[in-house]
């Protein structure tokens, strides 16, 4: 949580660190301000103190939304600075951060760096600083930062908006069945009023604009898939399929606020008409698994066991797992799930190698044991987002029926 | 364009240029390699040479379809990278790269560098490669980099995508006006058939909806902003706002092919009903400006002539402009236009401090002259897009309608 920033700095020996970019869409940033409208700025927290806020004259209202001590960029006079700088915008930009530091008492220390920024100018603007400044260190945290470290755990008011977002998401997919069963069949195929089939292509643009009116963004897309491509996780479905009766449909959904805010994360698996006994056994097999983690989730437990018992239960079944063969493409091949929050993935994770991860209490985590049959031209897979909430309660933020099969006219 | 790219190294002195990052919503990556699916990967082009294309395995086929030579990452093999940086990411990343660049020959020289990635992650990656071949000098270009002065003129694809995105762009408009026309007025406000009134919430939300509907992305949203904010250039508009007959609504427009492709930019001044007589005599200022300043482009000719060209114009009809008073927020406030292309603000310029960017032919940019008087609560700003033709002459990707007053029952 954002409560345990300082903490997270002591443990990587930051002094302070540096956020820049807009609010939205650049996590970091978002994660400090809150949704405030803020096309580009600039914060700096030091280690025990309250974050400044440095923003563009013409943002000051929005910037004085995120509660923090704020501070016009104009102050700098950039005019005068790109004078002495000979016109050369990069130097200017490198003296307006080293003013800015030294006015804040950085002018020596490790300073950990965050947000957005186009590669070139990232690298050019730090290391001019870094010239500028010799005694400041500037730390770039790859992947495991000390920021996804207090994302990994959520307020309530976070826990609030994800869960709003899961009520958004469920009621698409509520639409999107309504959609389907709506429609009549013909030749194994869904059809509509005029005869001719429906395709992915069709499903996916009224996805798109439901989640649109419900006021939320779509920016990595959905995932909506049949037969064979629904038997390869990362497979996003084909506009131009059909849609065939009995064969399985992985809907895989992950929408967010809109201005780049928090993700829900969810899938059910469809048949629509029927579902053949091959399909039926797969699906049961992954709903036994699915409702057994679930029932066994417990508070402050180690992620990774549940990934290695998910393989045991799958293997008991007699599935190939990614424990047994690292290469299958059959079977269980991916990891349980992972944290949700301003990004879609997050921490903790459920990877066998990631031995430190725990349901601390705060995780919002999915839980999305699938099984996948390529080659027979079927997958499953099913989803929950869950709330590890401060009492140790586990609470699944958004339900929805199980159900394998859509009925069809 | 493109086929610039040589002699812009040559210019700039760069040996290559390394791109970074995903396809999509990543205008360097996506200009060079064309509209794939990439989510990351990595691009070298060598002064002279055709660019080779680093991907992630699974996105073999996407890859190839930028017709590129590729090249597969997993070849690197990270995992044993990893074991010998003892587990550091950043060092395996770092080795990576270094074993990259050594494969193609540039173990020294200058690299422009470009792409997304996270501020910590850039610093820290080219910082490293630095070390590890001290002849490289990574070059980070602000802003004025070769690749924006590649992009300043387009080829004809690129004209034919932005084109389709003003007939989008315009058809949406017209919808919108379809929308507003068939309501009714009440008590001097627009409202609708239960006679509740029609907010610019509701509006924006229609215009979400059917630009989803068309397939495009609305990244950077839509001014529709109404009385004394369509007096605020940078006023979105106020979700809450009634929909008053008699004052101007600028609505500025400006979606972008879904993925982060071509933008296209677009503005009409709008009265519901009627337009009193100080309004019609401020629209008509500004029309009479925007058809002078088109019936005057020329191709090669300088883009600042035209801005001050703009602020001569306003100024003899009585406005205060930029040009006389650098400081007023009455008048003519802004700079006439931009190119347009990947980034919805690009070459060439308009400022009046840029003095040599030009109507080069291939050019694609906005004219959009407009007058703002916040405290008499109203602004009129009209805008189209215009192709610079290889043959010199002018044409308006989009026509639209120019009238002010929007009939309303």
């Amino acid at each position: 949580m954002k409560s345990d920033l300082d903490q997270l700095m002591e443990q990587n020996n930051l002094d302070a660190i540096l956020i820049t970019g807009p609010a939205q869409h650049n996590p970091p940033m978002g994660y400090l301000t809150g949704t405030i409208h803020m096309t580009g700025g600039d914060l700096i927290k030091k280690n025990g103190s309250d974050p400044i806020l440095f923003y563009n004259p013409m943002e000051r209202d929005e910037a004085s939304k995120s509660g923090f001590t704020t501070k016009n960029l104009a102050d700098y006079r950039f005019d005068e600075l790109m004078k002495v700088s000979n016109g050369n915008i990069l130097q200017a930009t490198v003296l307006r951060y080293e003013k800015m530091l030294t006015d804040y008492g950085l002018s020596s220390g490790r300073i950990g760096i965050y947000g957005k920024m186009d590669v070139g100018s990232a690298f050019e603007i730090f290391s001019g600083i870094q010239t500028k400044l010799p005694d400041v260190e500037f730390v770039g945290q790859l992947g495991d930062s000390l920021i996804m470290q207090a994302m990994a755990t959520k307020d309530s008011d976070e826990v609030d908006r994800i869960r709003t977002m899961g009520e958004i998401t469920t009621s698409v997919v509520s639409q999107v069945a309504d959609f389907l069963t709506f429609q009549k069949s013909k030749n194994g195929m869904l059809v509509d009023s005029s005869g001719n089939p429906i395709l992915i292509g069709d499903v996916k643009k009224k996805i798109n604009l439901w989640l649109t009116e419900s006021g939320v963004e779509n920016p990595e897309g959905t995932i909506f898939a049949i037969g064979r491509d629904a038997g390869v996780p990362h497979s996003t479905g084909n506009a131009k399929d059909i849609l065939y009766l009995g064969q399985t449909i992985v809907f895989d959904i992950f929408p967010a606020e809109a201005g780049g805010g928090y993700f829900y994360d969810f899938t059910r698996t469809w048949c629509l008409g029927y579902a053949p006994d091959e399909v039926m056994a797969l699906y049961q097999d992954v709903l036994d698994v699915f409702q057994t983690i679930e029932s066994e989730l417990e508070v402050n437990a180690l992620c990774y066991q549940y990934q290695d018992r998910t393989c045991e239960l799958f293997e008991e079944k007699g599935h190939p797992t990614i424990k047994s063969n690292p290469q299958t493409q059959e079977g269980y091949v991916h990891s349980l799930g992972h944290g949700v929050g301003l990004y879609i993935h997050e921490y903790p994770r459920f990877s066998s190698n990631v031995k430190e991860d725990r349901l601390a209490p705060g995780s919002v985590v999915t839980v999305e044991p699938g099984l996948y049959y390529p080659e027979k031209g079927m997958g499953v897979r099913l989803e929950n987002t869950i709330w590890v909430r401060p009492d140790g309660e586990m609470e699944i933020l958004a339900d929805y029926p199980l159900d394998l099969v859509l009925p069809v006219k």
